[in-house]
């Protein structure tokens, strides 16, 4: 099942999708809810960010082959032994379509990070690493847009990867896709695929993520944990268009633009 | 003014201290809003959490002489050229008189860190130093609960000082405390004073950190920033009362106790 959040006559509504079009439910999406009869095209609602976490955490560096890049930008030569989490801004959220912004006072621009990103479907506190697989409502895809400078100079990831319009997630919540057994996560910018992995290849997987964040503290419906992000990113400039896709998931597209001062 | 939120009948509420009591309001506290005709005496509610921030942020190391005790744990030795922020878990927040838990698997235990804290009161975004002070609803007392291992050898703060319970706020917001004429920031443990310092000492002042904070991220009614704190905490144990007072605002306190397993 594929949960998507859109707008409908100016409100926000969860639905299901089905096919081309959305049919809009009664109830939570967290615990339980019916389809109504009423239902929309996809290409006549505007689709939003399928989750509003009170929290969102990424796993420090979660692929092997991303440590080339990012020991350039941290200093880390060889993976953690444990996962890294650090606060993924709220406040950072855009749709799908929405645009993402190059904050005017960056000094080198930004870079796009292709990620898988489990939605919590419970609260969550102290489980297992096999447990905490139930307590994914689904996956969807994210663009942890990353300013390099910021990342490198501040002592946490406040605006590196938290500046407004860093954090596009979408299209929808699939509910069935398995990072277990592997879909692809690929980032096209301008059309051209430019990062590929697998979220089967992620070091520590969404079970362990989620038992270790939940140690310390509850996770509530609809936070959020990414994948982390794979191999070399690139910088984007504005006009570009970058796509992130997760295979089985969907595609979630945004284009990219300078601040207006 | 103080603007207290409170629990009565089960539902949490907002009202006005007055007295020993408080007026609930009908209406918007960040907007505009109105005294009812209904009242509690204070024995009788139970003080909440005065605000549902959305994000929270500590400045980084902002007292001079919380150096010396800072540089054991981060290594910093000297004050850092511009703030800097990190997000302090929404998700540890308590009440005043809720029970600080020490994680059973914490390896060094527990110490306070006593602060004042700004409430923001508007949307903000980009707004100068000057501007930001008129973007404050008021202040309240907060209690910065670190536990140094953790804190030391994370990559960010997310447990070291977002664990749950890590973040007791209350007793209420004071919409006339002035933190640059100084109120001195307290605390107590068992009634022996450990920590004192004045906002006025602030080395970024609220103004200057929300300023800075808005350049990068939008700050949304209720969320709110940290002063830093000061001195050298001290290891708290279970069957410790721990109190911060701001002089001019109130007093929080809460006890401390051992996770149950």
């Amino acid at each position: 099942m594929r949960i998507a959040r859109f707008e409908s006559a100016g409100l926000a509504r969860y639905g299901v999708v089905e096919g081309d079009g959305v049919v809009e439910i009664r109830g939570d999406v967290f615990g339980t809810f019916e389809r109504t009869s009423t239902s929309h095209a996809l290409s006549d609602v505007r689709l939003l960010a399928p989750a509003t976490p009170t929290q969102m955490f990424g796993p420090g560096v979660n692929f092997a082959d991303h440590l080339h890049g990012a020991a350039g930008i941290t200093g880390q030569s060889e993976m953690a032994p444990t996962p890294q989490p650090w606060h993924k801004a709220v406040s950072a959220i855009i749709n799908p379509g929405d645009t993402i912004q190059i904050p005017y006072d960056s000094t080198t621009g930004i870079q796009h990070e292709g990620e898988c990103l489990a939605v919590i479907g419970q609260v969550t506190r102290r489980v297992s690493p096999d447990e905490a697989w139930n307590r994914v409502l689904g996956y969807t895809c994210g663009n942890d847009i990353s300013e390099r400078t910021w990342q490198r100079n501040d002592n946490s990831m406040w605006r590196g990867k938290g500046s407004d319009t860093f954090a596009p997630i979408g299209p929808w919540i699939d509910t069935e896709f398995d990072p277990r057994s592997g879909g692809d996560m690929i980032v096209r910018l301008n059309d051209e695929e430019v990062q590929r992995a697998s979220t089967a290849d992620m070091h520590f997987n969404f079970g362990q993520l989620i038992s270790y964040i939940s140690q310390q503290m509850t996770l509530r419906p609809g936070d959020i944990v990414w994948s982390g992000t794979t191999g070399e990113p690139r910088n984007m400039k504005p006009g570009d268009q970058v796509e992130v896709e997760v295979q089985g998931i969907g595609i979630l597209s945004n284009p990219v633009a300078m601040e207006p001062r």
